[in-house]
């Protein structure tokens, strides 16, 4: 049995994230979401907002939990006996960054990063992008689900 | 259980493409390595001869076979009820023609491909670069197994 | 009034040029599809059969026209009084070359080049991955338009 | 007749900025130079200053005019009547971000985005690197106007 | 008799660095690191203190010094009559950056830039990402030298 | 002193080329341009006279000659005593490339490759360009020197 984690910040989490979700349930026995919690950087929501929008979205599978983390992914990976790391790919510039994150994760812990590109509909996605539209008032149809679209007007209200 | 297929024309198998079925093998149950047949290109090895360089690879692991395949890999992928595709990723240009490999295949089978970086000091291996040094004389040490490294220079003399 | 040329060779159209090509039309007031017939390779299709299955296409615009060009673009866009030339952009990889063929072009007649990207659906399909494909027997629903898809179809049986 | 928007920070704008306006006014009928006025960031000039600063090169045209504006661009697009967003393009790590906001801002309102090349001679300019060069008393020669150089100049002082 | 510029902010110095260093000092006869002091920046050492890491580095070759510089690169080297400047290249990201500095650098005085690629195995290494470990408490090892170990280790205890 | 090999196919040798030349003219002692002399590939021009071509122009230069070349770069560079291999560097897709060789050189020999990136107007001219513009009957004005320009007519006529 492979349990792989899916690291992010997931502030918010996208319909680009949810579709990595579903092809990370599809692939692996189980998946856990692990949401970044740094505490150098404001996200706009909190660790424990972000987990419970993540939540809502993991009931549907049988297989996906998300919780929070602090410190380095590969201790968390370790202590949750978590065989692989696995993150969306949207685009190339993704990927330089990633690849580079992968490799040091490698040569910290031997823990492999698996990387599942995002369906093309949603490779222009990206939580700083939707968070603009939200703040100058676009539509949010299409870029996050319907739960996460209320959540971000409010805020921005 | 998990079988992933690990695609490629391996015309030969150097070192990174090892490294990239080690941890495959680490990460999935089975590993079906599939060696590309394509009747309009002419290899330096026959299909057979390749399929040979990586059993004798493979019978390092419980978990690892290989075998040829024509036509379409995502037909060879569902035939031998592979879940997944996964391919090894050394730099910018290989993502971004197999970004598009990738999405042409989940559209034609809803098969998922997982990619997988190879380590940093295989990067700049490849097949054919390694063909070039063979052809020219060089030294085959650190870029292909001892065994692919004779048959290379038979070859090539 | 503009006159844009869409340069390529078309073989053949996929559903991705068909998109470029509407987009074209939304833009421009006059949008002339030119296929590329260059002596030296050997397509699947000839210049006439793509210009016809570009005419097809064409006839559901009222400013839309394809013909076949030999020699220099930027020659045959000042024959046809084309202001500008309009390339649609999938991916990096295409960026790059795409960019030096408008350095190239500027440089030699002062024609301008804009790019319009393709939708995301569309950013994996190409013309080669559109043809292997086809020889292979997979499916071509969401790739080509059914009427090119039969042509691909007799051609390859 | 086609209007194009041209939108950008111009935090001053430089000769790359001038060399995408030059090619704008040469393919369409009406260009309208679009400058953001982002509440969130403080730039070197205030939207004022930046749009009196397009206002003098835009005189050289009959067909540009310079607006500041605020909230979203595809909002901002409709209002003025623009059928197209048009922007610069200096060089791929650009293209990737610029793909990206070109889809998203598809998504929201069906405006297309036309890419130009920059000429090559400006592919290394930017507005932040012009500022670094103006902080550190370098010559402005050859990478901003001769009056964007003087209030650079005064703003350093 | 060449002497090479070798600038950085080495915030703190990465076996990577040592490693680019290294390779200059085997081709030009007399190097010079050039540790940026950027006023509007926090850098976790001071330009002293990395100039101090730097020359226990430079004491192992007798062609390398150290020294911190303030603004414009181009004025530094000039003054200290170095004909070039030379760079690391880790990856395509860090490239396009790199060439607009190079060229920036070209048209302000005339002196060439060179990139020398760093060995394959330092590529996913940077300043930023060994200090995200060392402030997560991750092992240094195989990142940085002994000597900055101990000195990261002090500045997040 | 130091001997540097600017290794390439040169068929023909682009006034980009010639840039490249120039530059590393100012920063090495001793500059050897080595043409590559592949009996598998058919050049337009034969070894014999991209040399002659190439002699043209360095005969500008006290310190730069030109040499064919077959086997391996690092053979001939370590025959010639050359310590470093010089390429020029037009745009990102080059670069990978160009480092995935650079890191087989290095692998193979332990000789250093550095990177000298052109100016920038000459950044979109690659031999292939300017061969098919020649080919199609178009102006080489800027692109070779006027006696490249000569054999290319003659050749093409």
């Amino acid at each position: 049995m492979t349990r792989a984690v899916v690291p992010g910040s997931f502030d918010p989490p996208t319909l680009g994230h949810f579709d990595v979700i579903t092809r990370a349930a599809d692939v692996f026995q189980e998946v856990l979401i692990a949401v970044v919690q740094n505490p150098s950087k404001t996200p706009l929501f909190t660790a424990e907002e972000r987990v419970a929008m993540l939540r809502d979205v993991a009931a549907e599978w049988s297989n996906v939990e998300a919780e929070a983390f602090e410190g380095l992914l590969v201790d968390f990976a370790r202590e949750r006996s978590a065989a692989v790391i696995v993150k969306g790919l949207r685009a190339m510039s993704d990927f330089e960054y990633e690849l580079q994150m992968a490799q040091m994760n490698h040569h910290l812990s031997g823990v492999h990063t698996l990387f599942l590109p995002t369906s093309p509909e949603h490779a222009y996605l990206s939580s700083s992008l939707v968070k603009d539209v939200a703040r100058l008032g676009g539509s949010l149809d299409g870029l996050v689900s319907a739960a996460v679209a209320a959540q971000l007007k409010e805020r921005y209200s």
